[in-house]
C-alpha cells in the first residue's frame, strides 16, 4: 500500500474525532504491546507530538522517533520488515547511538523467542526468489553488481567482502583479511602444484592469494559479471593469469578434477534446496584424497533471513544451520574435520566496514542517494550487532573424503606463519 | 538355527552326491560373489579342504579360513553379523595379521558403497533395544558392568574408556588420556568455583580431574552401578568427595543450575530419538552464559551400528552423524563454537588398548573364556581399523548459549599447559 493510501485508510478508520497530530490511547497501547513482543528492550518510542512510550524500568539506551502516523501503523503491523523501510526513508529515526540501539534490541529479542521464532518461520520473504540458474543470476546481480567503485570505497585494498580473521585483535582490516585467506589455505593444507576449485570467488582475492602464495592452480567460478571482470584484470596485472582461470558461470556447471574445493561467502546464496546438488558437484570434481572448506554465515537454527534484508539487501539469501549444511556432506560420505565459529570476527570486520562507510557517506550519497546510505548503514550496523550478540554465526567447515589422510591435531594452524 | 540343524539342511538340500568334505562349485561362486559385494579387498578365502577362493589381482594381505560348511553358509547369508559370530567361536580364522586383514576389508568396503549402504540401512539390529529409562539400564549394564577388574587389565591407570588426545604422537596412553581431559577442560574454559554437570561419567576420571585441577564442583551422573561405586571410592581416596557428587541416575533426571555441561562417550548410548530430550535437559540446567561439550563417536552419515557389535558389544548404541547431533542443539538456540574430529586419536588409543589386551589375554580367558577373548579382540581391532580408515569419526562438539562470551580464536588451546 502506498503511503498516501495508507494515511487515508488510517484517517477514515480511526481518527475522525481527533486532529491528525494527536495520538490515540489505542495507538500508545499497540506500541507498548510491540515493545513487549520484542522482549522489552531498554529503548523508548517518541512520537511526532513528543509523546514518549516506554515499558522498561532501566535507563533507556536510545529512542525511536516515529515521525508520522502512517509510519506508526506500518511499524506495528510488521516491525521486522518495516523498521528497515521506515528507517531508510527517514520516517523513523534512531535518537542516540544506532549500534547501542540495535544491541539493546537484539539482546532482548531471544527473550521473546517463542513468539518471534514462530513468526519468523512464517515469514514469506526468506525464499522469495528461488536460486535456479536464472534466479541466482538475478539475485547475485542485485547485490554484487551495484558497482565495484562503491565497494572500493569501504572494503580493504584486496576487495575481500567476507568475514576477516583477527588473529590478533589489533590487526588492521587489510592484515586480518590476509590472515583469513591464510587461515583457509592452511586448513586446506594446500601444496604447490595442486589444483583448487573455488565456487563463488568474489573479486578474486582468495584465488590470487592461493596461486601466488601457495603455488596452486585455481579454477574460480562466479556469476557476478562485475566481479569477474575485476578479478581477471587484477590477475593479469599480477601475472597470475596462467595459474587462475576465472569462469563466469554457475558453480553447478563446474567440471574437472581437483585436489581441493573452497567456497567463501557463497553458500548463503545457494539455498538449502540446492545443497545436495552442491555436494554432488563437489563429489564429482574432488579427487581421491581431496579436501575442502566452506566458509559461510550460519544460524543456530533454521529460519529465513529477516524480511527487510531479504527484500533490499540479499534477495534469495538464506544462511543455513549446521544441520542444514550437513545436507551437502552426508549423502557423499564426506568427513567433517573441523568447524570453527568466527562470529566475533565478523562483528569486528563489519565494524571496520561501517567506519569506512561512514567516512565515505557523502560520496555514497552522491553515487546513489540518502536513502541508499541509510539502508546500507542499517544493514552493516544490524549485521555487526547480530554477529556480536549471537543472532548470526560464521562457520568455517573443513571436510575431506572419508579415507583422506588428515592431520592429528590443529596445532599447525596456530604456529607462526613463515611468510 | 543351531549348528547341527544347519548341517542337516545343507546335507539334505544340496550335498547328497558329495562327500561332506567336498566343496560345490556353487559354493565357491557364492563366496566369490560375497568378495565382490564387499568391494574385492586383497584377501582370499581358504576352505576346510584347502581350496582357495580369490578374486583380487594384487597380492593378498591375509586369508579367511572357513572351517566348516555351516560356517560358509552363515557367512554368505549375513557377513556383517556372522563374521564376528564365527570368528569368536573359532569356526573361521584369520590367517595373517588381523589388523592388516581388517584394514584391507574396511578400505575396500566403500567402493561397494551403494549396495552396502542400502543393506546397512535395512539392518534390524541398530535399535534393537530402545533407550528408555529401563532399556538404558539394561544396555549399559551389558557392557560397563562386566567387571572393573576386567577393564583394569588394559585401560590406563585413570580408567578412561574413551578416545585419548595424543597432543604428541609419542605420548604414553596415560599422558594422552590426561591430555584429553585437559583438552576438554580448556575447551570448556572452566574457572575455579564454577559448577559442572557431567552426564555419563564412567569411572569418574574427568570429574576428578576437573575438581582437582580446575577447582570446579561437579555433579556426575551414571547408571552403571560398578562404575559409580568405583568412582565414589576413588574420589574419597583423593579427598575430592566434597567437590564431586556421583549420582547413580539417568541423565534425564538431572536438575539444578550449572555453568558448564560435559558428556564424554555417553551420546553413543542415548539414541537419536532422545536427542531433543537431552538438549532440553541441558537447556533446563545450563545457566546464562553457560557452555558445554559433547565428545562422541560419530559417523559421516546416519546408519545403524553394525549388527554384530550391536548384538554382542554395545546393545542399543548408535553413533550419530553431525546432522543428527544438531537435534540436541538447534531447538534450543545453542551456538556451535567448535567441532573437532579426532578419529586418528581413537585409532591410536585402540592400538594401545589392543596391545595391553593381548598381553593380558590369558588372564581374560581365565576370567571369561576363549570366545570372549576373541570377541573382544575383534571388537578392539575392528574399531581401531574403522577409525583409521575413516569409517568412524570422533567428534568433540563445543557449544554455548547464543549470547555467551566466546573466545576470538582457538590459539589458547595450543599454548603450552602451565601445570
Amino acid at each position: 500500500m502506498k503511503q498516501a493510501a495508507a494515511d487515508n485508510v488510517i484517517n477514515r478508520l480511526a481518527l475522525k474525532p481527533y486532529r491528525k497530530g494527536m495520538v490515540l490511547a489505542a495507538e500508545s497501547m499497540l506500541l507498548s504491546k510491540m515493545l513487549s513482543a520484542i522482549g522489552d528492550p531498554p529503548i523508548q518510542i517518541v512520537l511526532w507530538n513528543g509523546q514518549e512510550i516506554r515499558r522498561c524500568k532501566e535507563a533507556v539506551v536510545a529512542s525511536i522517533l516515529i515521525r508520522d502516523r502512517g509510519a506508526l501503523y506500518k511499524l506495528i503491523t510488521d516491525p521486522e520488515l518495516q523498521f528497515g523501510e521506515l528507517y531508510s526513508s527517514s520516517r523513523i529515526e534512531v535518537q542516540g547511538n544506532l549500534l547501542d540501539f540495535l544491541d539493546a534490541v537484539y539482546r532482548a529479542w531471544p527473550l521473546a523467542s517463542d513468539k518471534v521464532a514462530g513468526r519468523k518461520l512464517l515469514s514469506p520473504f526468506g525464499h522469495a526468489r528461488p536460486n535456479t540458474l536464472e534466479g541466482s543470476k538475478s539475485n547475485i546481480h542485485h547485490h554484487y553488481d551495484i558497482g565495484n567503485d562503491f565497494y572500493k570505497l569501504w572494503l580493504d585494498e584486496h576487495m575481500v567482502y567476507t568475514c576477516a580473521y583477527f588473529r590478533d585483535e589489533e590487526m588492521s582490516l587489510e592484515d586480518a583479511q590476509l590472515a583469513k585467506l591464510d587461515h583457509i589455505c592452511r586448513k586446506l593444507r594446500l601444496k604447490p602444484g595442486e589444483t583448487v576449485l573455488e565456487a563463488g570467488c568474489g573479486w578474486g582475492a582468495l584465488a590470487m592469494h592461493m596461486a601466488s602464495r601457495y603455488g596452486v592452480k585455481v579454477a574460480a567460478y562466479n556469476i557476478s559479471k562485475e566481479q569477474i571482470a575485476y578479478a581477471r584484470q587484477r590477475s593479469r596485472e599480477k601475472n597470475l593469469a596462467d595459474r587462475i582461470e576465472f569462469i563466469e558461470d554457475d558453480y553447478r556447471n563446474a567440471t574437472g578434477g581437483f585436489d581441493a574445493f573452497v567456497s567463501v561467502g557463497m553458500l548463503e546464496h545457494v539455498g538449502v534446496e540446492h545443497y545436495r546438488d552442491l555436494g554432488g558437484m563437489i563429489n564429482r570434481t574432488l579427487r581421491e584424497g581431496g579436501r575442502g572448506l566452506i566458509h559461510t554465515i550460519g544460524l543456530n537454527y533454521p529460519r529465513p533471513m529477516d524480511a527487510w534484508a531479504a527484500r533490499h539487501i540479499f534477495p534469495g539469501a538464506c544462511p543455513p544451520s549446521l544441520a542444514q549444511m550437513m545436507q551437502i556432506f552426508e549423502p557423499f560420505d564426506f568427513s567433517i574435520l573441523d568447524v570453527e565459529n568466527l562470529r566475533l570476527h565478523y562483528a569486528m570486520t563489519l565494524g571496520h566496514w561501517l567506519d569506512r562507510f561512514e567516512n565515505q557517506a557523502d560520496t555514497v550519497a552522491q553515487m546513489f542517494d540518502d536513502e541508499f546510505v541509510r539502508m546500507w548503514r542499517l544493514y552493516l550496523a544490524g549485521s555487526m550487532t547480530a554477529f556480536r550478540t549471537g543472532g548470526m554465526q560464521l562457520f568455517q567447515v573443513a571436510f575431506a573424503r572419508a579415507n583422506c589422510a588428515v592431520p592429528m591435531t590443529r596445532q599447525y594452524l596456530y604456529e607462526s606463519l613463515a611468510s
